[in-house]
């Protein structure tokens, strides 16, 4: 797996389609691959015109006081990415100097600066939504980078990527049914560029000891479902998932169905690296020489 | 200036063009203020077009050791993200969720996560560079989210904007050059939009007591232009700036010119939000109702 990994990883920044940074999982973008990135979002635009949603863009970075909400600390503490900056004087800033001239550790003398890295991007959209919803519930676009801390070579696991999210927000039957119907249209979407996938439960990467038991409980009412592919991971690689919050974002935001009830949500979520790869692993390096029925729906 | 800073902050979110977050100088984005920004983004990429520049875009978190060698500590402390994470065990864990529910600072708790956010779009680019150019240099296109540290109620200072960049990397006529070049086009572009804008002799906000030094240094000797034009500020907002780095990132990344010089380097910055905002002060929140030229500009 690692050997493969690592092959695919050098091609990829042999023909520019990434560039090294100098860190596992953190990569910039060239021109051909940025063009697939905008393609397949072009598709999940499109596919997402059917639910009329509001869309919504969020810079990588949310408050910090909507992150101490979501149980994120609980669930994904080494994931995480808090944002520190320096607030201090003249003389507290010789000292962090000094720090970075000795080789320290100069972060010691910064403060939290109120934001933190988004972890997912529909997380800033909930604190927004507090309150009655109307009937029906609502649906949201939401496009961003995201963050999680795992430096890892398999270049299908960045620690900073795209994610674009359909996401709805009401009763929980209209939950479910937005999040069995999604999986439906990315099976579809995904399927008609060629790439050989299929629905599966998973479970997400739940921290620790008490982790282990969320991550089987959520397998048990299979909460979550991902489209998966093979990239260059020993198993298949999860390129969407489709997740049932139930009541996690209602009760801390306060988000009410149209009968005042807690509102449960659901999202869907492709992740636009991981996509982009798929499709550079299974199609070859060159987009230019990619099957036409790839191209022209990429394309058109 | 604080009030009408207020009253179009105000404005922006009550139409929803931006999306308030509880955090001052963070925002969500509206639809229809991404209309815009991706319009005047497609003029930026066209105007680049003459410089046959490498398009790269890289995401909004770059390495620590790149920010490490760039002297952004020293000048610009207060504006710094840097990125924490949790990598403790099970106990520590523990710790960190009890410092959370205790209401203390858990970020304590976090440790340097290798990378910090981009305080300029091309900052991620220099380390790439290292070595010697070719005759006549470099252009690169680069385009990403910046943060910088700085809450504040007027909407055209966000903590966390994007800045679409256009660089040169080679000798010091070149990068003299290249910069001048691009305040002529900045101010047709940006004034072929409606917007009253004129070119000034600026300087970086450096920090503290020798930071005062290092701004007037910097204004005598005209090593940054700013293409400004009124938003809400008592004076006019930057909304473009185009700099001469000299040799800044030519010696920390060993860039060497086409003959083995140190490499100097230019940098030309559209910032995305301001330009937008601009437009929107200038000529009303409804970008249906614009100038006919505006629009036909814009939305060709």
């Amino acid at each position: 797996m690692t050997d493969a990994a690592v092959a695919f990883r050098d091609e990829l920044v042999g023909r520019g389609l990434l560039v090294a940074t100098g860190v596992d999982g953190l990569y910039g973008r060239g021109e051909q691959f940025e063009a697939v990135v905008e393609a397949v979002d072009r598709l999940v635009v499109e596919a997402a015109r059917a639910d009329a949603p509001t869309v919504l863009r969020f810079p990588p970075v949310m408050p910090r006081w909507v992150f101490e909400r979501t149980d994120y600390l609980r669930s994904f503490p080494n994931l995480t990415g808090a944002v520190q900056t320096f607030a201090g004087d003249d003389k507290a800033h010789a000292a962090l100097l000094a720090e970075l001239e000795g080789g320290g550790d100069w972060s010691t003398h910064l403060e939290p600066a109120g934001v933190v890295l988004c972890p997912a991007a529909c997380h800033p959209l909930y604190p927004m939504l507090t309150g009655r919803q109307p009937e029906g519930g609502r649906y949201f676009d939401v496009y961003g980078y995201c963050f999680r801390h795992e430096p890892a070579i398999d270049p299908a696991r960045m620690q900073a990527f795209r994610m674009h999210e359909i996401v709805y927000v009401g009763d929980p039957d209209g939950a479910q049914a937005h999040r069995d119907r999604w999986v439906d249209r990315g099976l579809e979407l995904l399927g008609g560029l060629g790439l050989a996938v299929e629905a599966v439960v998973a479970n997400d990467p739940f921290f620790g000891r008490v982790g282990r038991m969320l991550a089987a409980n959520q397998r048990d009412e299979a909460l979550k479902l991902e489209v998966v592919t093979p990239v260059v991971a020993e198993g298949p690689t999860a390129i969407m998932s489709a997740n049932c919050h139930r009541d996690h974002f209602g009760i801390p935001f306060a988000i009410e169905s149209s009968t005042g009830e807690v509102a449960h949500s659901a999202c869907v979520g492709f992740g636009m690296e991981r996509i982009t790869l798929a499709l550079l692993h299974t199609h070859g390096l060159d987009a230019a020489a990619w099957p036409a029925a790839v191209r022209s729906t990429l394309w058109p």
